[in-house]
């Protein structure tokens, strides 16, 4: 149904497709960018986040600081008579509880001792494993002067290299966050599963940053009557509030806590069914190692329990990244509520001896001198940013002892990120809308969207396309259309029995019906989707007028 | 300005920034979102124009079914010093009035004559030159399996290769319309001029379909007291109404002439100085082979002219060279208003011989033979699409005579497409609205946006962060918070004039003081940009509430 009816389509369906890339359809494309435009709009409610946009091609440099060009891969065998990649820890699932846990060399051993069959052709004949970067790569510019560059694995990256221009555009004051709605790509070695893994998909994510020291006063009174579905990082299952759950500290950080709150919110907003929704901890082993606490928000579908979204703690991870990788400062200040007396022992170096010694270096030697505590000896020998080695003698430093008031100090702020995965929400949104029954002995299918996103606002429907009918119905269908935000559906053909089950497929919430009366006194039917009831109203009542 | 107030910056600048990429920062990534939702809102209130959104990653097949493997290049040539590249064309700008119009050999010769100086090194040593296909390339997939794919050169592909499910959710009605908006690549050998010449750009195209023999009652009331500046192909100027234009045949085609009405009243509503604005006729040489008329619209701004829409009538030659790939039917099916009564005098294949002889290939034989004419001689020789030959005899085929009323005819729709550039709108956009004037001496800027696209629509400025006065700000920026589709501004540091400033420099359209007074008895000062004109109104007057 939802290829047919123009929801969901396999990408270049007309050239035999291609794994991993779906089409939205004339259904499909303003649900995908209404889902967009709900969740953008709930996050910029809160005040002190806005809304970036950064390119998806990406230089090498950004992503290997990020950790992407070392560590973003996964183990890929090949197979030796077709020529079929696929993935080592995926043919042996049925061998071993968690075959993606497992490093290479245990792959192999396993990938030995099993040698399970081709998905493709069936041989039992792999290559070696090879770790393979999931990331696409590209050259930016042409010639030997190309550079190598990746199309971006997450819209994060991006947030964390405008850190400058958030701090300036904030003046300077913690709390704030940038979210960015936009491609992602992941290369997959041998995509399944369709809408769940995708090689192009659509990324939502927020990076809020946070002063560590400064305890934010969340107001998680939304939830106060509320028990959430919690699964902490041992597997247990908790039925707790939030407020509770991060006093107990099974959620460690209130940030991430008041998050989840928000993202359930938004996740009941467009319509995923809270029964079937769960928080899940990740353990302490299947987390990255620079986060403090992290949940997954999984949904139930089709496919079991999906995860959806995640809400990570990365503590300062990303900024001293790019701080180490650039030279750059990402730091924000933080002033001391009332100023520090700071006793200075210790070095920096003498201008008159140092200049003509270390030129173009003086600079770096002297922040590194001034780094050192006093019982440092010298000569001693200190190492430059490129690598050399420089002699540094009692003759090219002065001691410095002194008493300095601080005022306050920089640092580089904490990041709490809730990244959502578009494409799985919008699957799982689908899943749940989902209703069939029966009608006369046929099924009846029926999507019981949310009218937040529901792709066709209205459908306007003459009885029959003469004596005036097909005016009046054409002037309403008109008179939507302009209506800024609505979309209007003009469907002549057929029994208005069947084009108030076309309607309901693609989940339209009111159908208008214009009948031979409505000529007459200018009144029309207007049927609602989820209970079929039916009220005859003034054309001017319509409800987006 | 733009880039200290977190409009556009350059990407990546923490790590020395790329070429030909840009950010939209904390303010300008709403007015960018804001500028595609006013966009898509005009286009889809047409009422039978769909959204769809198709993937950025491409396989070769298309694109190159599309053209744009063969032709989407520039002429290349790399200095011998330095190793940069450098388009060949740019080079003999000096030395030549139309250098991008010449052939590989010409530029070759040119390069030779005067041996221009690098513009990186100075060197005047320069390689051969190299065709450079403008695509960035990637491999989708691992292994040897991977498949050859690009980044799309632009959205519009995705609209023709989903012409199948626009058809089917149309009910197989033309005329109709599909837009998407999305990211388009080109991997420029050189970029230059900022925001004008971008690798990756925002893009905004609508495919719209039209049965060739069904003229369309186009309904241009709207401008029909209005004159446009339109440059023919031959550079002469006219000063005419859109519905005289095409009268006269200045505009070819009733629909390009109807979407450059549209296009003029979406620019004027998004801020664009009608004055600076423009239609040029593409010269015959100077149109794609398969288009019949295209008509740019060039706005003027801190480059000159600049083109930023092009408006094509691009006949049946997209969805003809899918056709022609894929061996997939792209057509609409027109009926007769009174059935033809049709002659056939022809071939056809004898199943029981030809069945045996070409097995497989029985299909294409028959179809192939269903096209000859009565008066063709057997045994002839037959081209199969792979490229193989065979006979047919005269044992293989059965002559067909007879008379059929047909009721219709399947037919390619033609294409009529304006494409939209959103980065080269949204700088001029800008420029438009920029207005430098004096205050007290010192520079005073402002951006004059429409409130359509105000990135914020209005700043809350407490007078004091003290005596209620911040609370009461606070409170007032929550409710616009809360308000859908709202972005408000607190602030609260430096003097009001100076916040005045800064509001008007990111171009809010309202401010909103509270003081002592809002205290007290629940009145603001609200003041407009404009004219900075100030009113003293209740707080739940204000117009979002």
């Amino acid at each position: 149904m939802l290829r047919q009816r123009g929801i969901l389509l396999p990408a270049f369906d007309i050239y035999g497709g291609a794994k991993g890339f779906y089409d939205f359809g004339p259904v499909g494309g303003r649900l995908r960018s209404r889902l967009n435009q709900v969740w953008l709009d709930h996050w910029l409610s809160m005040g002190d986040i806005v809304e970036i946009s950064c390119p998806t091609v990406t230089p090498y440099e950004v992503l290997e600081a990020s950790g992407h060009v070392g560590e973003f891969s996964d183990f890929m065998t090949v197979c030796n008579q077709c020529d079929e990649a696929s993935r080592a820890d995926t043919l042996l699932e049925e061998h071993h509880p968690n075959p993606d846990a497992l490093s290479k060399s245990e792959l192999q051993n396993l990938l030995g001792e099993f040698n399970p069959p081709c998905p493709s052709c069936s041989a039992c004949d792999w290559s070696e494993i090879e770790a393979q970067n999931l990331m696409f790569s590209t050259t930016i510019g042409g010639g030997s002067s190309g550079r190598e560059g990746f199309m971006r694995p997450e819209t994060a990256q991006g947030m964390f290299t405008s850190f400058p221009s958030l701090y300036r555009h904030f003046r300077e004051r913690l709390p704030f966050g940038a979210v960015q709605v936009g491609k992602g790509y992941r290369n997959e070695i041998s995509p399944r599963q369709g809408m769940i893994r995708l090689r192009e998909f659509n990324m939502a994510e927020l990076e809020y940053f946070i002063d560590p020291n400064q305890p934010i006063a969340h107001d998680f009174s939304p939830w106060s009557t509320m028990n959430f579905n919690l699964i902490d990082g041992e597997g247990k299952a908790h039925h707790l509030s939030l407020v509770d759950a991060v006093e107990m500290q099974l959620i460690r950080h209130a940030t991430v806590g008041y998050f989840m709150g928000k993202t359930y919110d938004f996740l009941l907003g467009v319509g995923i069914d809270p029964d079937r929704l769960r928080f899940r901890q990740h353990a302490s082993d299947e987390m990255a190692h620079y986060a403090s606490d992290c949940w997954d928000v999984e949904i139930e579908g089709s496919y079991g329990w999906v995860e959806c979204v995640g809400i990570a703690h990365r503590g300062c991870y990303d900024l001293e990244a790019h701080e180490k990788a650039t030279g750059k400062t990402l730091r924000a200040r933080r002033e001391f509520s009332e100023p520090k007396i700071v006793e200075i022992d210790g070095w920096t170096i003498d201008g008159g001896t140092a200049g003509p010694a270390f030129r173009a270096d003086a600079g770096q030697v002297k922040t590194i001198v001034e780094s050192f505590d006093s019982n440092v000896e010298f000569p001693t020998h200190v190492t430059l940013s490129d690598g050399r080695i420089l002699s540094v003698g009692l003759e090219h430093v002065k001691r410095v002892q002194k008493t300095v008031k601080e005022t306050g100090e920089w640092y580089i702020p904490h990041v709490v990120e809730p990244a959502f995965g578009i494409d799985r929400i919008l699957w799982h949104v689908l899943d749940h809308a989902y209703v069939e029954t029966e009608k006369s002995g046929e099924p009846y299918r029926m999507l019981k969207l949310s009218s937040s996103i529901a792709p066709v606002d209205v459908a306007i429907l003459p009885l029959f396309e003469k004596d005036g009918m097909d005016d009046v119905a054409n002037e309403i269908h008109q008179r939507c259309c302009q209506t800024s935000g609505i979309v209007s559906l003009y469907d002549a053909s057929g029994s208005i029995g069947k084009r108030y089950a076309r309607a309901d497929e693609v989940g339209v919430p009111i159908c208008v019906t214009v009948d031979h009366q409505s000529v007459e006194d200018g009144t029309v039917t207007i049927r609602h989707r989820n209970d079929g009831s039916q009220t005859r109203i003034f054309i001017d009542e319509l409800p987006f007028f």
